[in-house]
């Protein structure tokens, strides 16, 4: 059983912030919860995404899971503006959802969730540095690493409380650095890892330019990137491995 | 002879009516309006546009006919910012249309009317049903049908004084519904035809958003969508054919 | 030695008037302004901008030359909001450029001066016609020839007063005249040229509508075209060879 109402931008927020890295998932429906974790297919980066009973406007679940398409779910949501309600119903028998919105109903075919790659293990780690900042300002960095480079670095200077994004290209490099000043919170340790630009790309484009993001950073270690969404009953985690460091 | 001069959006919206279903058409130099009558290439969708001597600055025309390419036309009109005035003359001798506005005078060579496909003739239909709805709501419920299917049916629900844009896909499908509340007027009658949405969509393209449309519909019939330009000095009808219900 | 610092907008407008004809150029950084002189590929299109000392916040040069890719250079000034202060270093060792913003550092490898294309003399002509328009102007009348032909005819008519930039197609034709009145100022002389709208609508694409702009022009011979940037305090001068006429 499962019945919901919510906002269509509660909503949409929430799938964008899965869709930019798999193309179907498995979405469980807690009793208190609507949680979807996924990996993807190189096993590099993961999310999970928790939305609360409360970020709805009503929510009726017993714990069941469903696989969806995230295109043609994130299409039918789009259909109502921002601030319209989008109802979600699933039809136990036929397997299928209804969503329906002012006019339009609409049943998206369900897939099988064995289909879907397994959810994964996110790793409870311990890393040495937290860095809280803008959605902007991670933005700012990744573009400036991607004017040089595939990867960039993240790093905590320890010593001058600043955290750096730094890409260095054939001929080329950048260096984007935050101090204390600039961040919101800083929690300075050893922290100094390699990552892939696609995938902080693909993230980056699903986090808020205005979101409160916390990046935990370690030494070659996942960094681990989250921020509230549907203000504040919900969390998206990103999770991301680190490349090897070619010295 | 002719000789006119109209404002630059007026011409620009009333030639796009025409240019989604056609890139060449005859031109009629009514001695009372300007008028176009086009079907395209597959025989499927018709349009028939008016715009009145009463919708120009000056209008001053004996009967001729011209051939034009309207991508061309749409061109040099569209040098006009929305509110200029075009002028368009005639050139008996060289068979060329001229186009002037502020600072700029264009030469257009004409098309020979005797190459371009003849003008259909729009059945005079008595179709049961009538729906007068906004344009924004027809693009809505072409829009939602879109996400599943190549094509709609549309359908008149007599009983519960309701509009229906429906589309059922290979696996997902999606209803719009307008009841009597949410339309400006409904004439209801034995309705339901199904049509293709690659018509329905270039269609759409031209109706603006804000438009009085009026929808007549039968039971496995044409469809004859209609609404008036140049502020009710100019009319555009389209007409489609129904596509074969397969049950 | 070179170190100036200058508003990342005026850096911007400066370098896009450059980058419309070449990807790579030599930068003089002489001791009062900085220069760059640059010709197409294809002898065609030549480009003398002047960007005088107090144009910069700060600025300190003795005389270098160095070799610069246009696009990473704009996409390194880029990552600045418009009027932010941007950094500009030479490090005279690794032959780099050093280029800072708020919270960015950067550097982009240099191209070794001698690699890129020679500058073009730009040669001092005596051309009988002066004539200064909007760049919204010169726009209209380079968009109007561009949509029927792929070259356009600039010509003055003394007699009238009246500026024409005229464009044939195989069958079509425009003419934009602008008039006296139209004009912010004109020279009537002997003028009449054609240009290739290509190189045209490069310039073009660098010149703001809202700039004036002189056009010098004679017959048969090449046309001038200057306006000024950084509020006066910079140049840009584009010349442009005549194609033959065809009679």
């Amino acid at each position: 059983m499962f019945k919901a109402i919510v906002g269509a931008s509660t909503l949409q927020d929430a799938l964008d912030s899965v869709s930019v890295l798999v193309d179907e998932c498995k979405i469980r429906l807690n009793e208190d919860d609507l949680s979807i974790r996924a990996v993807d297919p190189a096993n590099v980066g993961m999310v999970d995404l928790t939305l609360d009973a409360a970020a709805f406007e009503s929510y009726e679940a017993d714990g069941g899971v469903i696989g969806v398409n995230l295109a043609k779910l994130e299409d039918f949501v789009g259909m109502a503006s921002g601030d319209q309600l989008v109802e979600l119903e699933l039809d136990e028998e036929t397997r299928k959802l209804n969503i329906r919105m002012d006019g339009l109903s609409s049943t998206l075919a369900l897939i099988d969730p064995d289909s879907i790659r397994q959810e994964p293990d996110i790793p409870d780690l311990d890393l040495a540095s937290e860095i809280v900042l803008e959605g902007a300002q991670l933005d700012r960095g990744i573009k400036a690493g991607d004017m040089v480079s595939d990867h960039v670095r993240l790093r905590v200077n320890a010593d001058a409380e600043a955290f750096h994004i730094e890409a260095e290209g054939d001929t080329d490099d950048v260096d984007f650095q935050l101090d204390a000043d600039d961040l919101i919170a800083l929690t300075a340790g050893a922290a100094d890892s390699l990552f892939s630009l696609d995938y902080l790309k693909d993230m980056n484009k699903a986090i808020p330019k205005d979101a409160e993001v916390t990046v935990e950073l370690g030494e070659e270690f996942p960094v681990k990137v989250h921020y509230a969404v549907a203000e504040g009953q919900g969390n998206v985690t990103y999770m991301l491995a680190p490349r090897i460091q070619s010295e």
